[in-house]
Formats: structure tokens, sequence, C-alpha cells
């Protein structure tokens, strides 16, 4: 039986200050699912007290059957001279509904001072208080000890006072947060060892950032040194230089150091939900990460390959499967044959590994993945395709032509984007055209109005995101673009993508997936 | 007097083993050039057994004059059963002409007998004499204990026999090696002190590699435990994962820890001195890299950036001054006044907090921030609309017109996305036309073609990121677009911004600031 350790994922909180970071409602209630599936202990979501599109999410939580994962919603103490049952920040903060709660409060005897401007005994009122308050509500409350080791460095009686008034407000976690990310492993090791002893009954927790390239070897000293919950986003994404990398994090603590901190047979997960991550935040995957990355296990060829085939662990300290990534000597597919095997045999229960048509499928699949096609978050478009390769898909209409036009300045203060298209659909030819914002919507305007005559189910479908990367950024104008758009209707949402060198192209390709998929279902 | 460590660079040798890097002679001794400009005591600069362009390298060496650095160059040991002195490898490596040199050689049992498929005994036989006879021929030499510490745990006995035969050599410093990147900061600890213990006499270095993410960390702890030679690359450029990041390890032990690496007035040099790899390696600079990178020292946010103001340890490890990095405040409704009124001031002193310009572009800048501008990643625009709203920037073009159409399927099988636009400079009319990758691109080519008679200056600018995100995918067709360009030149980069419920139009705007800056800087 392993130690138990409890992953706290903040990428939807703290990971979200991340500069060029920003999750819509739905793509925060889609990563809440992924985490869960993965099964991280804890999901820290946003701040219901800050703003409404937070308090909006909270609301449509209860969309989701969650089965690992327990949301927190954050907040901050009270404020100077307050009352916590008055404070409007810590009744939205209950209001959202969460099973549990963070508050972060001053542990640095400078912040409560000089930039809280109170004195260091009404600082540990604040904490006290609030966090009783909140337990009096029926939280499980966790307390983000802000600055602690910087504040333990220069008062470590006064760090350690204010963890106390939370343990006497009923704190059922102490996190202690490195904000500033300057501390080493050696300091963290010992102050958190200090903490956990002093505080025998309660949690301690560990928020390091990366400002020293550390985070991910703090947060491992501090579990070493006793804290059981480990706070860190998907990718390290986070202000500065990023929150500690849960992505390192928990293959380090699970497959190196043998804690358990998610379903071992979840660890497989851990690179899709890493790219998927990087999708919705519309991000470049980092390739180069540990573990999850696509050359984290990239070998150059000749003696070198035939050694990591006779025996892995020549050349590689974990293998590759162990975390859902692969090996690659050349370019090859990125997720397992395992989660691929599962989704073929979702359409036709028949095939097994071996099949040719299996075979046949990731041999697609690789080629596709070089051009740049990325699976990982479009899976409607990924099951088209295995329909299409296993004869299971008649296409609902053909293009003969479309044309897209725009002109700037616009006549009549309109901007001028406005396409025509030509489809053929049982036998029949229709024509249509229709202005839009921009190429893409006038298209997608135009394509469904030919359509509408014969499919009129797609007037309750509407597109909900549209996302373009460009994939090589070295190259400049000969870079390839990739375009993810996002579809809804009244029941389900659903994502499809189109690569190809020109943005108009790669749009049309995901919007006609967009459009099969709804007709499919 | 601080304790000496000694850097040792690698990012010419072991660093251009990653995928995608390749280094000409002329880039070589560029980087050489500066690397020893910042200080670093050793270049480990390429293989001249090897490889051809690393033996013309060595040879063109003699035209720089070195201050600091010494250059090594790399080889291995004799072969299995040779004597050093007939193997051709060994020949190249003493003609290269260096003062030191650094050879690898089997420390792990397994790698002895599996790979090289040799006995124990030979193994240390090839390390003793290959070294004897380089000490021989006069040079420093530093022996590389490939896969050292996985050798250690799996046969403490014999890696440790391999180092003492290096010693016996007459090697001057034992270089551990986590080749795989597989160990933990306690370990490499704990293994690390026991070699130092052991041979008293020798200097002990350290090379790791970052596959856990822990290779800073390891690094730092080799030193703590007494290794003064730290082997890494400027970036973390390396296989994989990337090789040891001395841009984190160096200012961590210099600045954290107290130990002089570098001559302390050079330690501004060090980030300058990583965009110019980055640049020169022809990858894109890490944005989030601790110490060097832009966000690295970027605060969001009023009172938090008042509190830095103040002083900034309350919320900063290091000063950015002291790497020559720059604070950044990210530019966001949420920044108060006094951020603003930073960037204004730049732009024209005389203004202060109560100016009516001042309140004018606050005003506009929340304008902006509601019809979806987010200017905390695109400066650039920001700096160009307060140099609008102050009336001291002057147009470089007037737009007449511009036409862009796509159309599918294309003739002859290129996606015909073309552009035409009409501009006016100085009096003068300016017609031209562009194919591209899209309406996007070729709008660019088509203004850029315009633009290149009167801007020459314009040829060496080129598009290296283009985002795009929808702002409010709840509104479906009437959401406004977000388009982000980042564009670069030989010595900078910069972000610019456009909002529009057309994403041609979006795409357009930043695409003008983006030109506008250029030619204004």
């Amino acid at each position: 039986m392993n130690a138990k350790v409890f992953a706290y994922d903040t990428t939807l909180r703290d990971g979200a200050q991340a500069q060029g970071i920003s999750f819509s409602v739905e793509d925060k209630l889609r990563i809440v699912r992924k985490l869960d599936e993965l099964g991280i202990a804890y999901i820290e979501a946003g701040n219901p007290g800050s703003n409404p599109k937070d308090l909006e999410f909270f609301r449509r939580l209860d969309e989701l059957t969650l089965h690992h994962s327990k949301i927190i919603a954050f907040g901050s103490t009270c404020k100077v001279g307050a009352n916590p049952a008055e404070d409007s920040q810590l009744a939205s903060l209950v209001s959202a509904g969460t099973p549990a709660v963070a508050i972060f409060g001053k542990t640095w005897d400078y912040h409560a001072t000089a930039i809280l401007r109170t004195t260091l005994e009404e600082n540990l009122r604040m904490i006290r208080e609030t966090i009783a308050w909140l337990k009096a509500q029926g939280k499980e409350v966790v307390f983000d000890a802000e600055h602690f080791f910087d504040g333990y460095k220069a008062n470590a009686n006064y760090a350690m006072e204010a963890l106390a008034a939370a343990v006497e407000g009923g704190a059922d976690c102490l996190a202690l947060c490195d904000t500033n990310g300057g501390s080493f492993p050696d300091a963290i090791y010992k102050i958190t060892h200090r903490v956990v002893e002093r505080f025998p009954g309660v949690a301690v927790g560990i928020h390091c950032h990366n400002d020293c390239e550390l985070a991910v070897a703090n947060s491992v000293a501090a579990v070493q040194a006793g804290a059981t919950h480990v706070q860190g986003t998907i990718n390290g994404i986070g202000e500065r230089c990023g929150n500690a990398n849960l992505c390192a994090i928990v293959p380090n603590l699970q497959l190196k150091l043998g804690f358990e901190v998610i379903p071992p047979e979840n660890m497989q997960m851990l690179t899709s939900t890493a790219r998927f991550v990087s999708e919705v935040a519309n991000v470049e995957h980092n390739e180069k990460a540990a573990y999850v990355g696509a050359d984290a296990f990239a070998h150059k060829g000749g003696m070198h390959v035939d050694a990591v085939n006779k025996n892995p662990v020549s050349y590689e300290h974990v293998t590759p499967d162990s975390v859902g990534n692969s090996r690659r000597v050349l370019m090859s597919e990125v997720a397992g044959r395992a989660t691929i095997l599962g989704k073929i045999r979702e359409i036709d229960p028949t095939l097994d590994k071996d099949s040719p048509e299996t075979r046949a499928i990731i041999e697609r699949l690789k080629e596709l993945e070089h051009e740049g096609y990325q699976f990982e978050s479009a899976e409607s478009s990924f099951e088209l395709l295995v329909r299409k390769m296993l004869g299971k898909f008649t296409p609902s209409f053909e293009l003969k032509q479309f044309r897209a036009m725009v002109a700037e300045p616009a006549l009549e203060g309109v901007f001028n984007s406005s396409a025509m298209i030509k489809i053929h659909v049982d036998g029949e030819d229709e024509i249509s055209a229709a202005e839009g914002d921009g190429p893409v919507n006038a298209l997608d305007k135009a394509l469904r109005r030919a359509l509408e005559r014969f499919y009129p189910q797609l007037r309750e479908m509407k597109l909900t995101d549209y996302k373009v990367r460009v994939l090589d950024s070295q190259m400049a104008s000969a870079a390839k673009v990739r375009v993810l758009i996002e579809s809804a209707d009244r029941t389900s949402s659903w994502t499809t993508i189109g690569v190809s060198t020109d943005v108009i192209d790669a749009s049309w390709r995901a919007l006609v997936d967009a459009i099969e998929y709804k007709l499919a279902k």
C-alpha cells in the first residue's frame, strides 16, 4: 500500500492568471471533466467573488457528474476590521456551492503591515475568524499561506503563528506557498518538515512557482518532508515562469518515488490530458516537456535505438507507455495504441489490434499527425476519420465550389466579407450566398443556408468556438495552420479539426467535419 | 571571498544533439565569443573526431582572442582492445589543439558488457590508458562518466572503480553524468558527496538532463555536495527534454547561494546572451524561462504593482536588473493608474497622473478593453495607442483599399487566396498584389510589397506567430475575434493586437500596428 498524496490542480484559477490565457466557461467545464477522468483529487476552479464568468461556471458545474475530483472555490480572508459573516466576497465563495474552499492569507509579517497595512494581531484574527466562519458553513477549508517560505525566513515565529491561527479556525489543510518562486529544495524540505511536525493533525500542502526553475524539485522535496497535498497546474501554466508542473510532479512522485497520486491505471492518460489542456488554452504544447512532450522519448537512430529496443532502461528513465507517451525514432503517433484501439472499437467492436483495418487507421493517423493534425481535443474529427476508413460513412453533400471575398474599406460601413457556394445533394445542385463576420463565417452561413433545405436539423446547431494556431512559426509564411471548431446543439458539443497551409482551407475542413458529425449523430 | 564554481557550457556539443538544432561554423564562433564575454570557464565546443564541420571550427578558433573561456574538444575512450596511441579518433581530438579535452566512458557495468560487449576489466583499462595517453600529450582532461548515477545505483563498486581508473590515468575532473535524466536531487547529492570524499585531489563535475524537470535542482544539489564544475547549456537546449539550463543554474548558484560562477559584473549579460543563443539557434525564445524570459518579471494588477514599486522583494525573488532583464507591467483593466502612467511617462516624461492626456488615455484604454482588446501581451499596440493620443505618431502609409479573395477548389491545385492593395505614401499611390496561404498572409505580402519601396527595412521583419481567439463564444456569429500577431527582426520581437467582428479586419489592424511599430523603432 503506497502512501497517498493528493493532487491539487489550479490550472483554472492560478494558471488562468498567466499572460495570454483566457478560458471560456465551456473551456473550464471541458477541462474539469478531463481532470476528473485523470483522477485529480482537488480542482481549484475559480474565484466566484472576483468575476461573473467564474460565477456562471460554478452554476453550470451541476451539468457534470464527477467521479474523482472535489471542486474548490477560491477566495481570500475577510477584510481588515471586518466580520466574515458580513463579507460579500466570502458570501460569493460559499454560494459557489462547492464542498471545499481555499482562502489565501498573509503569513509574512512585512506583507501584513506594509501591504495590508494592518497589525500583526489583526491579520491573525482575519485568518482565524474567516476559517472558523467557513467551517461553520460546512466547508472543507484549505488555507493558502501566501509567501509562507519568505515569511518564515524573515520571521519564523510569526509565520508559524499565522498557521496556528488557521488551525485554530479549523483549517483542514495548510498549503505552504512559495509565492515568489525564489526558494530552494533544501529550505523547502526543512521548513515543510517543521510545519508537519508542529501540526500533526492537519494536512500540509505545497504550492510552488518556477522562478528559479525549481518548482518541480521544491514540490517533490515538500512531499518527501511530509506534505500530502501538492498544488500545481497542467503543463506548469501560470504567471511569470509558471506554476509547479503537475505533469512532471505526478509521475515523479508516483512512478519514481512510489507515492499514489492518481489511480495507477490512469497514468497513461497523462500525455493526452497535457495536450488537451494546451489545445484548449490555445498555447503551443511544449514538445520538450518531461514525460508529456513529443521529444521526451525521442531517440536518434542507430545503436542507441537498438539498445533502447533491447533494454529500454539503458537509455530511458521510465517507459513512454507508462505516461501514455510513445517512443519516437522518427515522427510517429502521439497517442498510445491502446487508446486508439479503444476508439476504433467504439465504432466497430469486432476489430482488434491486429486487424488490418486497425493497422491502416494507425498508419493514416501517423500521416495526419505528421501533417500537423492533433486529435486529442478533436475526437469528433477522429471518429469521422475512423468511420470513413471503415466504410461506415456517407457524405451528406458534395462541394462543387465556393468563393469567399473580403474588402476594406467596406461599402456602407459593413465589413464586406461574403461567400458563395455551390453544393450537390441527392442528385440536386444548390447554390447560395451569405455575408458574414469574416470569410469563414460567411462560408459557414452560406453552406448552412444551402444545406438546410435538405437537413433542417442543422438549424439547431451553432458554432461556439473557433481557434487558430500557426504550427511552425519559424517558417513564417510557409507555416501550416491548425483550426479547431467547437459546435453545439441543445444536447451536446463537439470539436473538429482542419489543417492546411491556408487558414480558409483548414477552416473549411473543420467546418465540414462539424456539420457531418452533427448529421451522423 | 566566495567559493568558486566553474561553469562548463556544452551548448555547442551536447546541446547541438537536439532535434532541429544545427549550428554553422560561423554560428559556433559567434556563440563562443558571446560565452567568453559572459565569463563561462569552459566551453565544450565540438567533437573533432566525429565530423569535418567541427574540425574546421577548431581550425578557425585561432581567429578569436578569448579572455575567460578555455575551449574543450570532446571525444571518447579508445576502442575495445585498442591502444590509445593508435586510435584515429583520439588523434583528431588532440589535433584540435585545445588546452583541454573531455572524453566519455562507461561507468555502468551493464553498458560495458551489453552495449560495448566487453569485460568490466577491459573497460577500466580503456578509461585509464586513454586518459594517461591524453595527459602525456599535455592536455587537461575531463572524464565524462556516462550513466554514472544509474551505474552507481546498479553497482556502486564498479562505478567507483571506473572513476578510480580515470584518476589513475591522471584525470583532472570527474564529470558525473545523469545521462538518462532520471535521478532526483537527494540521490544526486548523496552520490556526488561520496565521490567528492573518495577523490579529494580531483575536481568533480556534474552533467544533468531534464527528463524529470529536475536538471537545475540536480545540478545545484551536486554543487552543494561539493562539485565544482557544472555542465549545462544556454536555455537548456538539448536532446529529449534538454540539458541542464545554465541560464537558471548560474544565477541560482551565484545570486541565491553565494558561489562565484561568472564575474559578478557580467551577470547582467545573462538575458541578452540567452536571447542571442535562441536567435542563432533559430528557436523560439522561451518567454516563461526563469531569469531570462520576458515574462519572468511580469506583473499584473494595481495593488500588486504598487507593492513591487515600493519594495521589489515583496513580489520578486531577485531584481530583474541583476540578470539584465526588466520588469514588465502588464497592461490590463486591473492595472492601476500608476502602471499606466509609468508607460505613458516613458513616451512623455512631462505628464503626470492628473494631466488631461493621462485621463483621456485611461478612458480610451477602458473602452478598448470593453471592446475586447487586451494589451497585457500586446504592449507594442499599447505604445502606438499612447503615441497616437499624444500626437506623437505619424502613420507611415494610408490605406486606399484592399480586396482579398479565396476560392476552392483552387485552379491547378493551389489554394487560391489572393489580395490586392492600394496605399498612399508621401503623395504617391502604390498598388500591389500577392498570393498567400490564406487571405491574411496574402494581404501581409501585398502590403509589404507595396511598402518596401519606401521602407526597405521591412525586409528584415518577419511574422513569427499568429493567434486568433473568439471572444464571446456564446454569441456565435456575432462574436468578436481577437488577433495577436508576433513579429520579429534580428534584435527583438513585438506583439500587436486587433479586435473586430471580422477576423480579416482584426488581422489587418494587428498587421498595420506590427509594421508601424517596426517603422517607429
